[in-house]
């Protein structure tokens, strides 16, 4: 027996799969969207592509070759807009009207306001057939820091917390290791993977020492459907306004993946440091400061989307860094993570927030997904400004 | 096709019969357990019976009154071991022999040190075959206060909390009202309905001027598995260690349902309130006082147990009462609902707990259940003491 099915259906079915190969480039792309494309002739995938890795073919050209003769008349399958410029690699709309494609389905249209649409018409001028909006959601959730980094200027920013049930992360003496279990930090460790960078403040980095390194072995991203191949390990960021960065930190011995931003005024007042930092390698970058001699976070996001493409961060960080950036409204997406007990209102703040007039000024958390790790609990959700 | 069925099987299924009507009794049977029993002949339901209300028929006997002849050489269901000795109604034992049952199966043993195990040797003695621990957990989470109190002269103690994620339950500047949806204040009442008393103190009476009702209908109690009939309103329970309790508090217009305890010290300076509230009905009780001239909690919860016969209490109170009854680790179940906001360090905490020198000190929370409600959590956790 067989079924119609109707077109749109079919369309989903393709794009999905598509997804799923553009989704194996969820470590490695990077500043680059993930891009998967699938090729169908008569209702049999005849070629498959996705991104790898930034100035590596595009997911369109991937499936084209694999495709071969087959692509004419064929229908093509992105995930994102193909391009229609010249970038490290020839337009993708070139190749694929060259091919002969008779129709290509589109998920979501370009994000960078510049040349959206552009591509789309090119292939519409060549009298391809296109589709557009097909698994939207998914698509635009998949490149959700470069949707933000190409619309805004600034990375999609992750808050990572690990507290106890009343939100505290270490008692009032500073004990603190450990608070949530095995199955959260591992949690933790897969969330870095998906972050450009990790963005830590100095007191942190002086009581802690942290690596903020990815501690999972490929077969555990290959477990979550993404590609280890070339992965690429995030960078690591410290705000540290005074330049009180120590020589020793395991943060330095990485100085390649290590970004610092400071003030003009610790750059004067900390001038061998600088120059200490500089030799070893470190990034080291001054951005406007605040009245408190503080580095302006906005500014230090801006500037990792401009010169780091960085499209997501994940804030790690103490009470004071964390409730800053909330305060201050740049927090679009936390990852709570919780094990439980309560330590009580002495105990030190996972977010040391303004104190409130009225509870109408509180951020709303939208739940986006949970999961319970044992004991700990999982939670993600979107802040919804006040 | 006749499969055959193993005969615990056989067991559990008319066993949870006879809990699921035992369950019909959660608001009105208190002080007495919730006790279901059927009556089972060659397969066939011959009798059932619940036990309503204390003074009322015990559900062997209403079952047994509705099997009638069928009763002879049948297996009866109980959830609880039936009593042998003579209370306010004769021995249930007696009347099962009398019936010429054949078997008796039951859920648990009578949690009372004093008699439990009686009423299984009286029917052994008698000649019948008797099969004990059968859904026993069921059993055991259906009456828990009951068992506590029997076990411990003192009740079971759930402490509500309703909350923002960072456990707080107002502004700084006391704003609070509400930081949970509809559906967790509707929760909450249902929760209430399940207890023998509602505690709180005397400073959220003064700020707040709550009435601790419980502001269901016949109809929301009905779909929970529960009669409505016979239902039995809550004590409130007030701690006033200084005797401030306004007379025109609403919880005074109802005095017959009203308990406060309070210290030997107010009771000499505040002669008149006392004698005041006196004649207004309301119960005043004096128990031991701390050096604080607070009263002693676990003073107060052993009276409520034997003077009043309080099986289950919640406590509704701000973070200092509730602080204290965690801190003295009194708490053996929290029902804590959450909003998805965060108000930060300044705002008022729910459990103003003393600080803890370690980790390890910290109480943990045993996940038991969970539901979202709205864009609002439910959980309900056991307490297990560091």
């Amino acid at each position: 027996m067989s079924y119609p099915i109707h077109p749109s259906h079919t369309d989903l079915i393709w794009m999905n799969r598509a997804l799923d190969l553009a989704q194996l480039g969820r470590v490695s792309t990077r500043p680059n969207p993930a891009v998967g494309c699938v090729i169908i002739n008569r209702g049999q995938v005849v070629g498959e592509g996705w991104h790898q890795q930034a100035g590596q073919p595009h997911a369109e050209v991937l499936a084209l070759r694999q495709a071969a003769e087959h692509a004419k008349d064929a229908t093509a399958y992105v995930t994102l807009e193909p391009c229609s410029h010249f970038g490290k690699t020839p337009p993708c709309c070139n190749a694929l009207i060259a091919a002969g494609v008779k129709r290509v389905v589109i998920a979501m249209t370009d994000p960078n306001p510049l040349v959206s649409g552009r591509g789309i018409a090119a292939l519409g001028e060549a009298g391809i057939e296109v589709t557009q909006n097909v698994a939207m959601a998914r698509a635009k959730a998949l490149n959700a820091g470069f949707v933000m980094r190409m619309q805004t200027g600034r990375p999609l920013v992750s808050l990572k917390l690990a507290t106890s049930l009343d939100a505290k992360v270490a008692l009032a003496n500073g004990e603190s290791q450990w608070i949530t279990n095995e199955l959260a930090r591992h949690q933790g460790h897969l969330l870095r993977a998906q972050h450009c960078a990790i963005v830590t403040g100095i007191d942190s980095v002086i009581v802690d020492d942290p690596q903020l390194t990815v501690r999972v072995s490929d077969d555990d991203l290959n477990k979550q459907g993404w590609s280890s191949q070339r992965r690429v390990e995030p960078f690591k960021v410290v705000l540290d306004s005074h330049l009180r960065l120590p020589l020793t930190a395991k943060l330095c011995a990485q100085p390649d993946k290590l970004i610092v931003y400071t003030t003009q005024t610790a750059l004067t007042k900390q001038a061998s440091k600088y120059a200490q930092l500089l030799d070893l390698g470190v990034k080291v970058n001054v951005v406007a400061q605040t009245i408190h001699a503080r580095v302006e976070l906005i500014e230090v996001l801006n500037h990792l989307a401009a010169h780091y493409q960085c499209n997501n961060v994940m804030i790690e960080a103490g009470g004071t860094l964390a409730g800053a950036m909330f305060n201050q409204q740049l927090v679009d997406e936390v990852h709570w993570f919780s094990a439980p007990i309560v330590l009580g209102p002495d105990a030190q703040s996972a977010l040391n927030l303004l104190p409130l007039q009225h509870l109408e000024q509180a951020t709303h958390f939208k739940l986006q997904a949970q999961q319970l790790l044992g004991d700990n609990f999982y939670r993600r959700y979107q802040c919804i400004k006040a």
